[in-house]
């Protein structure tokens, strides 16, 4: 049996005049693309490109919803009620949806984005709202889960197709949180060293924290960035490392968890 | 065989604290009600609300996408290229499918709004972007236009299902446009005359404007207004009318013109 | 020596097409007026109008900013950066000084708004940053204050002119902050028992819990609402009690606190 | 006698995570900075940045009001009633007045953005409004006008102060308009070509189109760019032949025209 997994990365992150990330580097590397919805980044123009790009590459779409604050680009914390966070997650999903079937494609997974998704990694009533509101627009929806936070429980309790996701480019706590980005060595730089930490990772099925026991963990995709010329290198390394190890790269399925 | 008609009006246009419309009121009244999709008007809370209220009262549920242009609710008029007011459509209808999706609903049409319908009413090329841009999400989508436009003519070339609308407040010109707001008489604010009037031109099949000949059309929807208590009014007199005369009122299922 | 108090209202809420409040009721009650500014509420032409009419009434303009939120109309939580914060406070103040002066008035007093006034109100450096912000603009700026919270604090130690406020119609608890909303008797709807109460505090220079000892505080200016029938009947209530009992209705002055 | 002229470009253009232009490099070139307020480009943090670096490097600070268009950068053509062109544009003119004085700097002067600036070239009532609109707020600005257009004619009859603008890399047609962008020639690219173009304009005092006869013009400012590094090389070449041919580089002072 051939270990697989998926490499993922937001994309369609530019808005009106203003481009951001590099998403045609990244669709080279990639099987699933975050695509921000027009709210936190993104808009509809930007949206159709992004997607009809993704289409061309056999690239996955997915959903990424975030906050309303296109100026704090959703990494500002924003306190709303669950019924809202439903609404607002199921309100950029349609439209995600909608730019996909007018791309040819469709809408596969779904993935909370900046301060949204911090939040309900801690949060599991919020992460089952923001879910919920998805399924109830999507059923077959398969969920990006940052593997053992409150999302991953919030989507295993609802029985949802889940793809349980880390970090390429993180150091881990003993508990499976990322280390805090301040402190040194949180953050990878290095294209060998994410790749070999990577491909560790995968070969092990655990996240592996820089102190501390194993985690054993489903890992069904690695998320990538690629805001920085580095961040293309990492996620350029990590591909190959992986399919120089006989790893197949290809789209998560998603399985609802036990 | 029995005449039928359908009435319809614009709905969920309140914002954030801001409320808008009577909307409760017009729900009793009509049979098919355009959504604002929180583009110039409403929000995912309000869509949510509002849906689910159409849901209830059994009335068709439709998207009603404008310019990008909360201050001025979507009346200022705004050049864009093709494409993007295509895109700029396509999303605001994805956002009212998940919308509607969620409410155990669907969308079934979709009308223009504001400065969008009205720049479209006179430009077909602008129509046919709008309305190709929906139809590639939705291609069973009923195209409600504005009847003798190029709305019309748009809708007619892309062989979809269109429903042809008249309105039941203002006055028409002999070439089927609407009279000038500003004139003495555009507006009609008498329930008994609007409702008179239409009954006389659903009766005719045909516009009737104040001078020159009668313009045949069809007639498949009745354009209401709930903004103001007299608003409701000519929308309930109009209802009350055509039901008198015999006329059904139901949902519109829309044709493919000839 | 006369007693005299201040009494203010948030007003300019509308946004757009959407009304809010009962501005010009309110503006033969109060004497100074919290005018949005275009962030969470109100626009420019929103501005201009209340700004012209508070003029017209004599009433002192503030400007009363708050979160980046319109949807939310900044009434929910966010983070955010205490230079950002500044810079937020600035910006709107400029934007009410400039529709002020074209009014041909002056923007005296800065109060914060929604959220980030109750954020502010438990969090001193958050409220130094706010009122530095304002006061490296406008130095001569009157800041009103929570009565008793970290806001007061903050404004003390910046030396500002100051004006500490207190609220028609809440309850207080025995550490000077607000009975929460969710709460028996918390919000108090009865005109008459609003009235006998603000006329008992300003006698008293004290807030008057509902249990526990009076609060001596400054008492500059009570906060008086307009959103309902109701609020504008309070408001009316306490200035006629206030003035029958002998109490001047005068815009606050603001002076530095010990 | 000195000739002496001024450089122009616009700054601040980035928007929350968004960069955009060179501002480090031209403000190395330029004398007068205009600055986006917030509303079709920029942010309040982005405004403070870049004012205290136009203080730093001696640069005047000028508002550069834009249409309410974030997405389309103010570049898209809207319609709205004179009265609120003139309150955007003075709100956006304290905003920038407020940001500049916590900057420890002042505005100096006002330049019209995008799709207002050109609409307002064309149109003498809407280029007198905003006008009229900046000075209610700020009598002793300095509007910079589009030499040869309406907007100068405006600003004439309005006695203010101004100064007249041409473009470092823009063919013009016989009238004093600029060569429509999509001909051959209309824009210039090399920098050798701008400078040359611009010493003799400046020599000249008079536009030179590239057919027709000279246009005699006050030339008070010469408008640079800098989103490409393209741009940049264009600014400094302009400036350092200028400078070479004994041409002072310093900001306007501005004149009432005849």
């Amino acid at each position: 049996m051939t270990l697989s997994v998926d490499l993922n990365a937001d994309l369609g992150e530019s808005f009106g005049p203003w481009p951001m990330g590099n998403d045609e580097a990244l669709l080279e590397v990639i099987s699933s693309a975050n695509v921000a919805c027009g709210v936190h980044a993104g808009d509809w123009d930007v949206m159709a490109r992004t997607m009809a790009q993704a289409v061309r590459n056999g690239v996955g779409i997915g959903a990424h919803p975030g906050f309303p604050d296109l100026q704090g680009f959703g990494r500002r914390e924003m306190q709303m009620p669950l019924a809202s966070a439903a609404n607002l997650v199921r309100w950029q999903l349609g439209a995600a949806q909608a730019m996909a079937r007018a791309a040819e494609g469709g809408v596969r997974h779904l993935k909370l984005h900046g301060a949204l998704a911090n939040m309900a990694a801690g949060d599991e009533a919020l992460a089952a709202a923001c879910f919920e509101g998805a399924l109830s627009v999507a059923p077959d929806l398969i969920l990006v889960v940052l593997a053992g936070t409150a999302q991953q429980e919030a989507a295993r309790k609802l029985g949802a197709r889940v793809a349980c996701e880390i970090f390429a480019d993180r150091a881990y706590n003993p508990d499976a949180t990322l280390v805090d980005r301040r402190l040194p060595g949180a953050v990878i730089h290095d294209p060998a060293q994410a790749a070999e930490r990577m491909l560790r990772m995968v070969g092990a099925g655990a996240i592996l924290p820089d102190e501390g026991d194993p985690i054993p963990t489903r890992i069904d995709t690695i998320c990538l960035h690629g805001d920085t010329p580095g961040a293309v290198e990492i996620a350029r390394a990590v591909r190959r490392a992986l399919a120089g190890a006989g790893v197949a790269i290809a789209r998560f399925e998603g399985v609802p968890l036990g």
